[in-house]
């Protein structure tokens, strides 16, 4: 799906030149490549502040702490959609929030802004929007309809995981919010060569928040001014490595929007790709089909390789059965479409030759 | 304190080839690194199963979680001591679970065993002992008298981030308990060169839950079986570089032992070196003095770092005054010893210039 050798062959003599730099000079955590990342990083999104964090759920948990507080009056539900892999579930449960599950889009799959505004209420603590596949949800639209509800102080929190340069109206996704979350998983559009995360906000009561949680709560070093905090912290070594990443994001983004562009040509009649919006990013080339074990039988046997994002969605997972959840019942379009969607490979790296190889093997379902 | 670089400028050759090796494959999470690692781990400590995650705090977290279950029956009280920098009281209350602090021993500045056992009862979710500074709680006494007073089935969770290779009675920290978690952050004796941790058990049930729990709870990628899970991992370039250092743990450990001692033979009279056992590995060589502050200015003057571990009980931080606790009435030495504890460089790569350096300051000291 994703050769990341690749990756690193493109840009190996700065990756190991800055890798090494970092190991030689024996500061490892918190030092001057991860202030220069995130100072990169909030300036490439418009934000304010960038705290670097381990990953992008632990990001999604502290983010959803900084934002609602462990006891916050306004209610103790979140806001999202079921269908983007569980991990704004799992940063929900994690701080006793209660995900309240509302239904998505077909044609781009992202959560549906009129559901959100009708499940927004007093007991809503928190909404997350996932910019799934790199698409961007109107946030603006929500952000627009919870202040006629006069739901104003309910947070938005953009997960942008997937949505790594992407835009709306020509706006950044994840300056959009209040506070945006990021993964720096190694497949993302902008990857680390390890796990990494990233909590963006202009609110700085969020930010100063996040910074003390992310490594216990403290204050000053051994000293905790705050309860729930965990320890969350970016790898220098992932820091310098993103430093170098970032300049080519936007093109590498546009490569990646070619390649999408490509498959479209080749589709259109059985086949329909997700389009998340004139700003998106193509993270994942997701299309929705039926029989999809054919089609991905029929993919492999053309060297093609596929992949479900995701397979379940997060109120159906068996582990997650006992836990407290609401929305359930109102899924019609998240159901429908869980067995549908299908992954196919798209990345700046492949090879034009492969992306027609790709396009040929649709071009041939298209017409069975 | 420590200077890491030396660490680097030791094990640079195989460092630099194993990262860049790793870099190269472009597979950077869940791989062959960390496999051959958690194996070789393992068999040093003398355990079945060891579980690779992000850090220390993480790894207690977890192990916490797969001994205890978020709804045990026999109580939701987790014994530990109150000195030891918080990172199991942050691990319990991520767990919805109690600290239950007891008092410690002076001499060795460890969990005093009879408190441990004075305080289990019916109420008792599990014992976190830390094997502090590098010293060794005597666990089989512990599990000996929990026998005798019917509470067997009270697990013991080791927490030995700052005790890799120590043993007491010959056996080795970590395959003492039920489970056992290791930090390693880069000055732990064993070191990365970014944050990682580990779960080690010979409980095939903990192991399991914990190889779910690490990532999402997954049974299989996408499908979750069990509830509580996080994002957790080690990244592959510290595994590696864990792999290098490993072998040298032992011979290390030794020249900590060296040099702790050397501080031992220049002190005996207002100070006071806190001792482990013999089979403690000086992860800090932490003395008991009186007008702490003068010491250490006395130090600083003759070139010498000072720190203290820790400056605050769990129990008297400020920002988790507001969180449920049990025992903080009955930590006298605890207390008293607080702001007696002071840190003097002690790691491996010192010169012996530099340890003679620190063991002149502190002969001027106690002839003062």
């Amino acid at each position: 799906m994703n050769d990341l050798k690749r990756l690193y062959q493109r840009y190996e003599t700065a990756i190991e030149c800055e890798v090494t730099s970092i190991l030689r000079s024996g500061w490892w955590l918190n030092g001057v490549a991860g202030k220069r990342f995130s100072a990169n990083f909030a300036a490439f999104i418009g934000v304010s502040d960038c705290i670097l964090v381990a990953n992008g759920t632990d990001a999604l948990e502290l983010a959803l702490r900084s934002a609602v507080g462990l006891n916050d009056e306004h209610g103790r539900e979140v806001i999202m959609a079921a269908n983007a892999g569980g991990y704004a579930s799992c940063a929900c449960w994690h701080n006793d929030l209660i995900p309240h599950y509302v239904d998505i889009e077909q044609g781009s799959q992202l959560v549906s802004v009129r559901s959100v505004l009708e499940a927004a209420s007093a007991e809503t603590a928190a909404i997350v929007v996932t910019h799934l596949y790199g698409g961007v949800v109107d946030v603006r639209a929500i952000r627009a309809g919870l202040a006629e509800g006069g739901l104003s102080h309910i947070p938005v929190i953009e997960d942008c995981a997937q949505a790594h340069g992407a835009r709306i109206h020509g706006e950044m996704a994840g300056s959009l919010g209040d506070i945006a979350t990021f993964s720096f998983y190694p497949t993302k559009n902008l990857g680390a060569m390890g796990d990494g995360g990233a909590v963006v906000t202009s609110n700085p009561r969020f930010a100063g928040h996040v910074r003390q949680l992310y490594q216990y709560g403290w204050s000053s070093k051994y000293y905790v001014g705050l309860p729930g905090g965990r320890n969350s912290r970016m790898d220098e070594v992932q820091a310098a490595i993103l430093n170098v990443l970032l300049p080519d994001l936007n093109s590498r983004n546009e490569q990646r929007r070619a390649i999408l562009g490509r498959f479209k040509s080749a589709t259109g009649g059985r086949l329909k790709f997700v389009d998340g919006g004139d700003g998106a990013v193509a993270h994942l080339a997701v299309l929705l089909c039926d029989d999809r074990d054919a089609f991905r039988t029929f993919m492999k046997e053309r060297g093609v390789d596929t992949d479900v994002h995701y397979p379940v969605l997060d109120c159906d997972q068996i582990g997650w059965a006992a836990l407290p959840m609401k929305g359930t019942e109102n899924l019609a379009i998240s159901r429908a479409s869980i067995s549908r969607v299908c992954s196919i490979p798209c990345y700046p790296d492949m090879t034009s030759d492969e992306v027609e190889q790709v396009c040929k093997a649709l071009g041939e379902w298209e017409a069975m």
